[in-house]
């Protein structure tokens, strides 16, 4: 779970590129009946614009950071464009590398930081704070226009494990960590942070931050921005340190401020994070229900008993349909209902008595134990989706995902609603798949998988769809994303979520920490 | 614990004046053993100041709300005045009533609240927020200069429970709801909000979230803002309605910008909060431990296992002496150390669990079972500490609490320089008492009582030492306040806490929501 992955990702796909591959055999043929095969290779070398900075900024910059940390050459600015959403990476493929960064600067610290921002306020350049590049909202693309030029704050060099208090079992982490090497450098010292999203191999501790991460295991380990206590921040009006306690009353919580705001307010150039011993044992359990209803309301007699395991999902009816075809199929004769997964990890007591209480209770809301095998299937491959991803675009089938969250009352009409919504907008052949996997006592997030035999250009059929499901869930009152953050794909409906007044409110914010607006242009504020 | 208290308090008291009660006897031999007894009877019947409010204003206030909502008889303003910290109370029996508001006004819902909010702003006229009127930390002393008067926007008609969702158990509140009120609503239902901070006979829905209220059983059901999922808030700029969902990542976590806010950026109209099940029992137990460190401890080998109760907290050695030697003594021949007492809510077999576990490990660290008497009396006198120091104000005595939160590693540090600077400012013959009553994994509150012979004039005595202790929090990184909000007491120690850039954002929210600054002016902002 800790591999370290040292490699940058693909310019043009999700990952380390030596583990990328083609569509298993197995699984073309169930791609081919659903969808037919349609090879689409990516565009190999897309020329990139030419670097719009101009030479006096550029050479001040380098003054600043020194030259080798100021690069402007094509492939590190290639692999700083854009994030990893769908039409982030159809845009790759086509060959559209027009968000390219002017420059790629690599700060080594608060300091440094500061420095740039200070810079990019005199020279009017926009910064966009760059950590794992796993962005699957447009929060990598910010509006060029009425700025000298765009520099993607590369994090890449802060990386250290500030500080550790043992005894109030807190860490502090430098931004730029990818997920492994903070676990691996806490790991060192016995402790763990506990935050495994999809994208945990490259997102980064700041991008967690400044998108309200939450990982598969948040209902043992807590969202993000629950584990966080304190943050420094660099602001283009200088530092900001908060974190003065576990929880206070002394007026409204700022941290809740920085938590979430997507690069516009400031970079964060510190977390201190809450943290957890190692577990002694993992294990990972699956159940059936007959239905996802049955499913949902089983989670949320646990959530509400106060019993979540450290990891619980399930998925719906398609969704447990295609997970038990898959190649390295799961799921034995009695096969079909829907798939729950749940994860105990911690000291062995402590792990079988919340077993043996969960068990339980699943068992007398009539789920049925299927041991160990699915739930080990899951944990292995859980990082592994977005690479195939990449595999069904090179053969014409667009996947893109979209998520939300409500109160448990509104769970099924939410459902109903954003899957009819995807379903209409992308036609009948279209999968479409969900599956809750992050609960609380009172609601739970709802995430949609869909694949479809992409058209010539996918990017408007996904944009459809996607509007069309965000509509439905700003109709239903939920949110417009639980765990993705705003970015630019969600900003047209954050207002039906925040109110004119939200909105209001962020502007408000941004103009005080960012009087000149160089941070993070067009992505989060209304 | 969920008696109604119908009346109003007292203007120069705590609470009812029914329940006001001299010194008994059996006290008050202790008292002058420790002080000497020096009886101050309040001034009865003090002068207000006349209401200064222009006729033309009150009459259109009047036409906006009803006459009869529309209030500046002596005795309602009077009840208006100020809050309950000994400092308000010092001036009330002195016979100061400067702070009275010119008119109290009583909205019956959000769209009055917002009529009010409208007026003021047409007539500039400051507007206090008025819920139980508990406030300690003078919350509801706003600046008067450069308004046309200054209104109490006194919630006591807006006490509905709007709705309930027994499925995603939430419930929503009117802030008007005393604490016993709201709870008998939901007992209605079976439910609990499970908040149950000293000031719960008084204190409302309203002022729990504006303030960021933490109650007595904070371990099992949370903090007050942790409870809160949705907000309804009337704001000068209009209706602004937070709370899509449990938990999610559409930019900062603004719930958590009015949470705390008290008063200054809106008025809190409606608060949606989790709810629990009615517990089915309620056991107390108490422990005693060798010392403050020892049982501090345990309580942090508690919450970083996951395995609090629903209550604890911890006396040092001071506050456990005079719990032992009140006339309702408790404890046995092998008294001292250090009291701790633990409570456990919730349905039998998880209840019994839960208490099993935890004696497990409180006998493993040292402490000594003392049975269920010790945790029956806090229990039943948890709401009566503000009478008794009314009743030693009334012999000369001051009683006075001031309270921060810090990191495990920094709560000895804390504890010591706290009481230091108590000491050395108030003298030797002063007791300087601390509980902890609040534990997270990563830190807890620490909370000091003092008793003093009083000055003369006693303001400038509690200052003095309120300002030595509240620099020694803020010197060794503490918070000024866990749960008691910053209102104008705090306000000289904030930007130590949330930095320049905090105030500085703070003030631009205000800004942008209370452009004309009607509301609570002088108060939380620095």
């Amino acid at each position: 779970m800790t591999r370290f992955v040292q490699s940058e990702m693909h310019p043009q796909r999700w990952g380390d590129p030596a583990r990328a591959a083609a569509l298993p055999e197995s699984a073309r043929g169930l791609v081919e009946l659903a969808f037919g095969l349609d090879e689409r290779p990516a565009v190999d070398e897309a020329p990139l614009p030419a670097s719009g900075l101009d030479a006096g900024p550029l050479e001040r910059l380098r003054g600043v950071l020194g030259a080798q940390h100021v690069l402007t050459d094509d492939t590190t600015r290639r692999l700083r464009t854009r994030g990893k959403s769908t039409p982030d990476l159809l845009r790759a493929r086509a060959g559209d590398l027009a968000d390219a960064p002017d420059v790629v600067v690599r700060p080594g610290g608060h300091d440094d930081v500061a420095a740039v921002l200070a810079w990019a306020v005199e020279h009017r350049v926009a910064v966009v704070p760059f950590g794992g590049g796993t962005s699957v909202t447009g929060g990598l693309v910010a509006r060029r226009e009425g700025y000298a030029g765009l520099v993607s704050l590369d994090l890449v060099r802060m990386k250290r494990l500030v500080a550790v208090d043992p005894v109030s079992m807190t860490a502090t982490l430098e931004p730029g960590l990818r997920g492994p090497e903070a676990e691996s450098l806490l790991a060192e010292q016995g402790l763990t942070l506990g935050h495994f999203p999809q994208s945990f191999e490259y997102a980064t501790i700041g991008g967690f931050a400044a998108t309200r991460s939450s990982g598969q295991s948040s209902a043992g380990y807590g969202r993000f921005d629950a584990l966080v206590m304190g943050l420094r921040v660099a602001t283009p009006r200088g530092e900001w340190v908060l974190g003065s306690s576990p929880a206070n009353a002394a007026g409204p919580d700022l941290r809740q401020l920085v938590l979430g705001s997507e690069g516009a307010f400031g970079v964060i150039t510190e977390v201190t994070v809450r943290v957890r011993r190692l577990p002694a044992v993992k294990v990972y359990e699956s159940w059936r229900w007959p239905s996802f209803d049955a499913g949902a309301d089983a989670m949320r007699t646990l959530a509400q008993a106060g019993m979540l395991p450290t990891v619980i999902r399930l998925s719906d009816e398609n969704e447990t349909a295609i997970n038990l075809a898959r190649p390295d199929a799961i799921g034995g004769p009695e096969s079909g209902g829907c798939l729950m997964i749940t994860g105990y990890e911690g000291e062995p007591a402590a792990v079988e008595a919340k077993r043996v209480a969960v068990t339980a209770v699943l068992e007398g809301l009539g789920g049925v134990a299927l041991g160990t095998d699915p739930g080990d299937a899951w944990a292995h491959g859980r990082f592994d989706a977005p690479y195939l991803r990449d595999s069904m675009l090179d053969v014409g089938v667009l996947v893109e995902t979209t998520e939300t969250a409500t109160w448990w009352s509104n769970r099924a009409r939410l459902y109903a609603d954003v899957k009819a919504a995807l379903a209409a907008s992308l036609g009948d052949d279209a999968m479409v798949l969900c599956h809750v996997s992050h609960v609380y006592e009172t609601g739970c997030s709802l995430y949609f998988t869909v694949a479809v035999k992409a058209d010539a250009d996918a990017l408007p059929q996904w944009a459809a769809a996607k509007a069309a499901a965000s509509d439905a869930m700003v109709a239903a009152g939920a949110t417009i994303t639980h765990h993705h953050a705003v970015g630019t794909d969600h900003k047209p409906w954050l207002t039906h979520e925040i109110g004119e007044l939200g909105g209001s409110v962020l502007r408000a914010v941004k103009a005080d920490l960012d009087p000149t607006g160089v941070l993070n242009p067009g992505v989060l504020i209304p």
